[in-house]
């Protein structure tokens, strides 16, 4: 019995979608944090080349993908579209649950799909360095990755919290050649003045941000790269969705009734949901769902607002879901799901009532990754799991509606280097939020 | 480009190849530990269920896979065959390379081809539990991932330093609702005799198997599992090289000239090269080569005799290259490569000079798996980055040599839960082993 469909190489999407022109109303430009004025081209240059930034204020709905890029995400695409008969079985449920594994890429998640085309781009104009700051170390390996098959230097500031207590991943990074550096550090300015007053500081993300930012904006060879909330990001992430909806014809559907994605900047989310945004304006009977921790719950109860993209407000201000940019979320084991903020294209359809936003406790969260994990075998994300938590809920929903459904979610990432979390649930050490 | 070759859902093999009759001479049987007489399947019955032992007795060619085992099998399977390019170009080799991976597993081996196959086979019999012993943890999971999936218990005696200090894959064992006892234990005779004389034993595969055989034993409900060297277990690894036959010829080749793997055990070794031993009995200009440790230098420097599988001499006597039943190994990263003989099917290909054998340091492997990882992406477990060396100098050579050579190995899992390994190599604190 076929469950899982594989499209061939040369089905593998050639162009990425770009969700801006379908959105239900026009996205606001990003405020200069200075000025608070519309940003230009301009005022992005230090930061990212001028491929990106292009991408970035795109109006045309398909950009092609360069050829090079292309050659790259073979490595692993197109990903399998899995049908989870097992977790239908399990569920009993009447519905047919459709996973999208992106999970098989060297990095173990969706974020290679960026940071191989972040790194290209770059490149193309002259850099030979990224800088980016990292938290539990996915986006710092995914694009450590990137730049060691294009020949690049990679400098990871990442969270010294998790520099020492996640030495996994540090070791990933360093495996393929990027330097991974304790934040805050005396590399930067930013991180001396924080070391000064507090020899012993932890680090966060906000600060890791400020060391990249400013080490990518004080030297000529060097850009900054970010791994999700910006519009390319999610543009370079439609491949998923591209994929999956020629897969779910390859599996004999002719429709799906619910498209589900983890949200934390948004990325993966909009890499499944936005190519089914057209199907969405023109009036198919289809809902988008996009999944948060309870303890993190910007699109559930954040107020839409201009708001920082880091701790520090030196980034643009973007119009989104936000929780206040000095929020900071309990140390839940989604690490990737822990931002004060959403990117700008989810908050624009959730707004305006193109797709819903649910919020679970992470102990019910990692009761559905359990159940994925001995039904289908393999052992999700915390971040994904909260997908898995939202798709076995509309599954069971069905069941008890007496429902024909068809539910899509991203599988964005494998649990390998997170079973510390696991370890924790399992023996009743996971906090209730 | 294309460089991955997919074969369809349908086109997995529903039949594995035995080996046995193609070989180069009769396999010399099994002797019983107390009476050294040809062992029976009555001697074996204890342990293993008649499914199992009529396997290991076989003498037809093709034995038909259970439809429920295929369609576990088909989670994964069948894996792809990838065209290692990006090395190739970095090597500068006229050769074409390509890998099987079997990394693609939920447990991220090999293992599961063959764990499936026996807890099924088990269960199929009215066994509820399984036993085993493991190292560092990658057979212990893959029994725990397949006795998940089939709703069977299983109890891993892991030894207890790894235990320890590799936590990762106990943690994985345990999300896959798998008992993880550290051993030496007081579930047994055997492990309390050692706790008695020493009650900071840091155990050994040794005892490991002991008290796993001890409680298969002496309980109804219990059989005990073995993760390599049977013929069984070979027989069940076999859809790996008959996958990757079909899938050479989807690329285009009509030969290739030297197939590779790693040999611990020789499970994986086995599942690449023995569908290829009909064509070296036909005369094909064709190399299978074994890689292993020098530090555990089995095929290259061991002696052929029949020796105890285990180090306290209580299975039955194989006929093998050993190293004697009480080498110790040592302790070198490629845990899975620290066995003192090998599977009696392949040292009767080596002894016949049908298979080679090459032996290298660990320096020189972490060398090539680093080289892997920086071309390829994906970082290969210490076990595969043997193949891996022996396959970047099979392309080289063929670049001194000017020669158009086609290279096939087995890319037998990843690194990700062996990052340690790497870290080790990469700060300067590796042994010269």
């Amino acid at each position: 019995m076929t469950v899982r469909y594989q499209l061939p190489s040369d089905r593998m999407p050639t162009a990425w979608f770009n969700a801006v022109p379908s959105l239900p109303e026009p996205l606001a430009p990003p405020l200069h944090p200075g000025t608070r004025e519309p940003a230009g081209p301009d005022d992005l240059a230090p930061l990212f080349p001028m491929g990106l930034i292009g991408q970035e204020m795109a109006t045309e709905e398909w950009i092609d993908v360069p050829g090079e890029v292309l050659d790259i995400l073979r490595l692993w695409r197109p990903t399998p579209l899995v049908r989870a008969r097992r977790l239908e079985e399990a569920l009993g449920t009447p519905a047919r649950i459709y996973f999208k594994d992106e999970s098989v890429s060297p990095a173990g998640s969706h974020k290679p799909n960026t940071a191989v085309a972040q790194a290209w781009y770059n490149k193309a104009e002259g850099v030979t360095r990224l800088t980016t700051e990292t938290g539990a170390g996915q986006w710092g390996s995914a694009l450590s990755f990137a730049c060691s098959l294009l020949g690049m230097e990679c400098e990871v500031y990442m969270v010294r919290a998790s520099y020492n207590q996640k030495p996994y991943r540090r070791m990933l990074m360093e495996t393929w050649g990027g330097t991974t550096i304790p934040s805050p550090s005396d590399r930067t300015q930013a991180g001396r003045a924080i070391l000064e007053a507090d020899p012993d500081s932890p680090g966060s993300l906000g600060i890791a941000i400020s060391e990249a930012v400013e080490r990518a904006a004080t030297q000529d060879d060097a850009h900054y790269s970010l791994g999700s909330v910006l519009n390319h990001v999610l543009l370079h992430q439609t491949v998923i969705g591209l994929e999956a909806k020629e897969q779910l014809a390859m599996a004999g559907e002719d429709r799906v009734d619910v498209v589900i994605g983890s949200c934390g900047g948004g990325s993966n989310l909009g890499g499944i949901t936005l190519p089914f945004v057209p199907d969405k304006k023109a009036g198919a009977d289809l809902r988008l769902v996009a999944v948060e921790p309870q303890s993190c719950p910007t699109l559930t109860e954040g107020r839409y607002d201009y708001d920082f993209g880091d701790t520090a407000g030196m980034t643009p201000l973007l119009q989104m879901y936000t929780l206040g940019h000095d929020f900071v979320p309990p140390p839940i084991h989604a690490g990737g799901l822990r931002y004060h903020g959403d990117a700008p294209i989810i908050c624009n359809l959730v707004r305006n009532g193109w797709m819903e936003a649910v919020a679970y406790p992470q102990g019910k969260v990692f009761e559905a990754a359990i159940q994925f994990a001995r039904t289908q075998g393999t052992v999700p994300a915390p971040e994904t799991a909260h997908a898995v938590r939202a798709a076995i809920d509309e599954a069971l929903a069905a069941k008890e509606q007496g429902q024909d459904r068809v539910i899509l979610f991203n599988y964005s990432g494998h649990g390998l280097l997170d079973l510390a979390a696991y370890d924790d649930f399992l023996h009743g050490r996971l906090g209730d939020d």
